[in-house]
């Protein structure tokens, strides 16, 4: 049987003036009692080294940056690296990702997987950035991601702790395309943080179903490509607002293996037969035999119902 | 508002001796109890006409077009036009087709849209064929649908009833392409037939299942799409073959508004707020805002893990 032993590492809330030594801190815990439990690997939520900024609107950048992370890891996260490496225990984490590509700056919401000996073996930049770019003080709290981020390029995956591992970061899992573009890579097990806010501003009326849709997303990811789903929160009032937590595992069969019960600081942890992914994908989402992409053009071609991929208005039928 | 008040037409079994006309009694029977309750439209199962036969493996090309229409309507199901015509309702009926095409005979699993006034307003074929094309005699029962039918072209929808109105039948309700096809062409309501054993012979060990996977696909394309999604089955123990009901109408949040609890002929029912999708369209999934097509390359280039979209291999990495 080829299995990995997860932690789903959910975190309670992150006040903004926590500084980065004390998360670490609540982190190692965390990877202490997976490794106490005989876990492989252990997942963090999105942006878990910090509050979740984006639900503030800032104009000075330097201000903005002092959530970015400029190297990872740096001195303050490097402990974390140093305990993997000692307790043989892998990690996914979600962070803030400050980066100099050609000349430029470039800020990223990004994930990195760690393996046993502490070495980064893969890297995501979140490519679904929900929320606004400008200020919108209407709001209760903000959701400035696509503001103080830019998308990454896309989703892939990597052979890792004997199985294949791919990425997501929290809005990503509402778009089935996420999983998709995973599983026609094979994707095994699919490793998703998230803050989400109970309260949607813009709709209100959905408040009540967040962690109802929370799950439903992730269900039918696993289950549509054969894959393990591992989603973590960061839960609870943080900075006055309530986010969801939820942080569970899901096997390909779309049935929950493993869920947390608290908003706070909390482990979930499920074996998981990477063999039952076959289960699927070699029969109802046998790929190879079943799909037809001739039919599928136009989630490509179009952006939305008004746009194309390019921008463009959709021309009149 | 605008709604449409919509209902679930669900089937038992139909035996392989039924006739077309004994048929279209248990659909008109079931058109009067809609019209009855005040429906304006009501959606039959796939294959709605006749047992569903490509459990059966024939050789004898003749004896497999009994099972096929001609001409739609015919002789034997003009009478369940005439009805919707005279009580004003309107219907989706699964069916086997046999087209002549550039001078070819080609065999589809179709459905057709009729209006109130008994006008048909839109054809669908199915995309994503089930099953296998040679005879597999291990299984307890055949799955021939790869071998009697051709695939159909792609997904549209059709401005109708008030609403934006699209057909899927069965299979690919598992698939989230074909919501979001549609979705693309802001689809309202999305009407699916289905037949589905509960017993699946490549994977036995999901037969538990078959209730929890037929409604989470239908919930996650409409939640992901903001869009009503009716699922009609042909239900019941049909020549020795358990076949699911679950029959069901979702609202755009993913929730089950309306099921059927038999495995019977019988109606479920739900008025259906079409601006309700609006609330899911111009927010968490507002397409023209948030989707991101240049990640999306993927689903449309590759057929499967091992196979790109013109049947070659995939590349080596």
């Amino acid at each position: 049987m080829r299995s990995i032993n997860i932690a789903a590492g959910q975190l309670g809330p992150i006040a903004r003036n926590e500084t980065r030594t004390e998360v670490v801190a609540r982190l190692s815990a965390l990877m202490r009692e997976a490794q106490s439990a005989g876990c492989d690997l252990i997942i963090y939520p999105e942006l878990a080294l910090t509050t979740f900024f984006p639900r503030w609107y800032m104009e000075d950048q330097a201000e903005i940056d002092c959530f970015f992370e400029r190297e990872m890891p740096g001195p303050q996260t490097r402990p974390l690296f140093d305990l993997a490496g000692e307790l043989g225990i892998g990690f996914c984490l979600g962070y803030a990702e400050l980066a100099l590509e050609d000349g430029r700056l470039h800020r990223y919401n990004s994930s990195i997987l760690v393996d046993k000996s502490g070495r980064i073996v893969a890297k995501y930049r979140k490519v679904h950035l929900p929320g606004h770019a400008e200020h919108e003080p209407w709001r209760k709290f903000q959701h400035l991601e696509k503001r103080y981020f830019e998308p990454g390029a896309g989703f892939g995956v990597v052979d890792a702790f004997g199985g294949v591992i791919g990425m997501a970061i929290c809005n990503d899992r509402r778009w089935s395309e996420t999983y998709r573009v995973m599983g026609l890579q094979g994707v095994e097990v699919v490793l998703i943080g998230y803050n989400t806010p109970v309260h949607n501003p813009p709709a209100p009326e959905h408040d009540e179903l967040s962690l109802f849709h929370n799950q439903l997303v992730m269900q039918a990811g696993a289950y549509q490509n054969g894959t393990w789903v591992v989603g973590v929160a960061k839960a609870g009032i943080e900075e006055g607002v309530d986010q969801i937590g939820g942080s569970c595992i899901i096997a390909p069969s779309g049935e929950v293996a493993a869920a947390c019960t608290t908003r706070g600081d909390e482990i979930a942890r499920a074996c998981c037969d990477l063999d039952l992914c076959n289960s699927y994908k070699r029969t109802t989402f046998n790929f190879d035999v079943h799909r037809q992409p001739h039919a599928y053009r136009l989630i490509v071609e179009r952006k939305g119902r008004h746009l194309m991929a390019d921008g463009t208005a959709v021309p009149s039928a």
